[in-house]
């Protein structure tokens, strides 16, 4: 049925599609997935936290009870009774969220590129941390912004330095807690500041959120969105503190924007999965997080434990690098002559593997830094991945 | 914790996201929901047409067998076993697909998306069908296309047509088999010819096809994309020949253009459910839609041919419509001086509801013509809001 000699395309791309670029989280995971290497370059959770019984109990319930529902086309904003849950979730005594602020999106990456398509022109300044989630800036440059990068230091975020450079910033991208790729949390007294500076600025205030329930100590920080409800645009997930391949999350945002939001969701991919949205509800609605995300921050806090340990015993006194009280990564400042880069083939051919810091930045890259997952890999491997960290670091110092 | 009198923000949206615009059709089915209504205007499949026991068995075996990798993150291009059963499916004896052609989306309607972010600039000429398909349109607006409507008559799309409008144009986009909102399908001569035309003028062929497989004589019609794998960018759906409500579907596009939209996926929502995909391809791995499909087809045959007796009765000589020979859909055109949404107001008075045709033009409105549904409502329903149809439009000639 062929047709003969086809002229060839010469494709022509939007000016946007030529900028995009593969994560370089996702290249280097395609290298590491190989079984003998030791891979704290991996962002995702333990697959030993996923409760899979449950989640099988409650696609057989809701196939069994309201199977055609499930499986027939939702509304765009999401299955009423989970928006509900979440809004609960989200309200404080003095701040409640109404579930009409709640659209759920397909993993919380999508809100990422909704609020990019619905606040980002060309051109348009765009703040974020230093350094920042990297499925952030990809997700926001689809949409050609010119990126600021704000001040940090070990608190997190210092709201002084948006004085400069918030006029005409359509948001401010920030992760308060356990952050991707620091692992650092912004202070109470920080998270008030933040919100009253933004608020002052009247600049949008994004609050990633995926890791805040991961808090070792067992004690969530306030969340900016109670602080200042028309202020702050909040994005909660369940890939964490539920399963991930589901792909399920939400954003809460102000009235005005969260109808934008469902709109360009609407154009984007009508709804996401009725059935996972139902099944989420039957799993989570009579408390199952209460009970069940403490067995996660007790594995994660042994681990982030062992490789804290392993650092101070390997690491050579030139290397800095946090101490999170909660989530999945450790961030590690080498000597300024060490490009993270390099270091990661020398590691790569060791078998150990990580992620280089240099593309988490924005605007001025730092090669001499880098991200350490230690969620997925056993305590004894993390100890000996570590020491042959420690010693490529030492040959070099 | 909430901090006091914050200043309110002023949203600057986006260009694009100022001429956002809510469906007209899911607008109309909000007000349709309503069981006293008979309603021939949506767009859903019917879920008598749901395999609920067997999606239910599938989503059991793969989570009792391989849950953790089911819930965990997964690869954005799609589950490779999935991917290798549709590229298998697309072939034909002449035209191999290879697996790496495949990108699995969250729904074709992320496809539509997706091609819109990759390879439309602000004002790019977009050759869309007269009328098309909604959902693409609204999908491809959000980049800000210049539109250009192509001829079309009872046969579809007129391939001498595009001669004028190609130059320059980014990508034709057609829906070849039973299209929404028409009804229509292209004839064997006129794909060959529409394939042929557009490999002359070089312009990407996007052939939409989630109808394909409901051919009431259950003979397909050969695809596009088989008469020139490098030219044709097919687009396919498990939402009308298994449940919409998983949304899943997949893109077939040549190698250069299907990596792109795969960075674009990546930043969009990092990859689409890998439980969804792992249960699809448990169900259909070993042929059950060869069992499956006659039954819809043998369902909506029957039930459009239950529409088709009643116009004959009910319509006056002044009103034509189509005879779909499968699908979802019958296009009808009023007498020249019936506006069909202002019978709309009336039909939805006396109970019954269907889809204008007026949004399903991208550029010069046709205000007397309307989409009816017959998939969703018993036979006899469709008789008695047929008559009331009838009633009122006989009323105005």
């Amino acid at each position: 049925m062929k047709i003969d000699n086809p002229n060839p395309i010469e494709w022509t791309f939007s000016e946007r599609a030529q900028q995009l670029q593969s994560s370089a989280i996702r290249e280097i995971l395609k290298i590491t997935q190989r079984p003998e290497i030791t891979s704290f370059a991996g962002g995702l959770p333990s697959p030993a936290t996923f409760p899979v019984e449950r989640m099988k109990a409650a696609y057989d319930k809701v196939l069994s009870e309201t199977g055609k529902q499930a499986l027939q086309y939702g509304p765009t904003d999401g299955y009423a009774p989970l928006r509900e849950w979440v809004a609960n979730y989200l309200s404080t005594e003095d701040c409640r969220i109404q579930p009409e602020q709640i659209l759920m999106v397909s993993g919380s990456q999508q809100a990422l590129d909704l609020l990019g398509k619905v606040l980002i022109d060309e051109g348009s300044r765009v703040l974020v941390e230093t350094p920042s989630y990297l499925g952030a800036l990809q997700a926001f440059s689809v949409y050609r912004p010119e990126f600021k990068s704000v001040e940090t230091d070990e608190h997190g975020l210092v709201p002084s330095s948006l004085e400069g450079v918030a006029e005409g910033a359509r948001l401010l991208y920030s992760l308060p807690n356990f952050q991707n790729p620091t692992g650092r949390s912004l202070s109470l007294e920080r998270r008030r500041e933040l919100v009253e500076t933004c608020a002052r600025l009247r600049l949008p205030l994004i609050e990633d959120d995926p890791y805040g329930a991961l808090s070792y100590k067992g004690e969530p920080m306030p969340r900016m969105l109670n602080m200042n409800p028309d202020g702050v645009i909040y994005m909660g997930s369940f890939s964490k503190v539920l399963t991930p391949g589901i792909r399920l999350g939400y954003v809460c945002a102000p009235l005005p924007l969260v109808r934008r939001l469902e709109l360009a969701k609407q154009a984007a991919d009508l709804h996401t999965a009725q059935l996972t949205q139902m099944v989420v509800h039957e799993v989570v609605k009579d408390g199952f997080l209460d009970q069940h995300i403490p067995t996660i921050r007790t594995l994660y806090a042994s681990q982030c434990q062992a490789m804290l340990d392993a650092m101070d015993e390997h690491f050579p006194k030139s290397v800095s690098w946090t101490r999170p009280e909660g989530g999945m990564f450790i961030w590690v400042t080498l000597p300024e002559n060490i490009d993270s880069r390099k270091l990661l083939d020398q590691a790569i051919a060791a078998r150990v593997a990580f992620v280089p810091g240099a593309p988490f930045y924005a605007n001025d890259e730092v090669a001499n830094t880098l991200r350490l997952s230690f969620v997925t890999v056993p305590p004894e491997r993390i100890r000996e991945g570590i020491a042959v960290l420690g010693a490529l670091i030492r040959a070099q110092v």
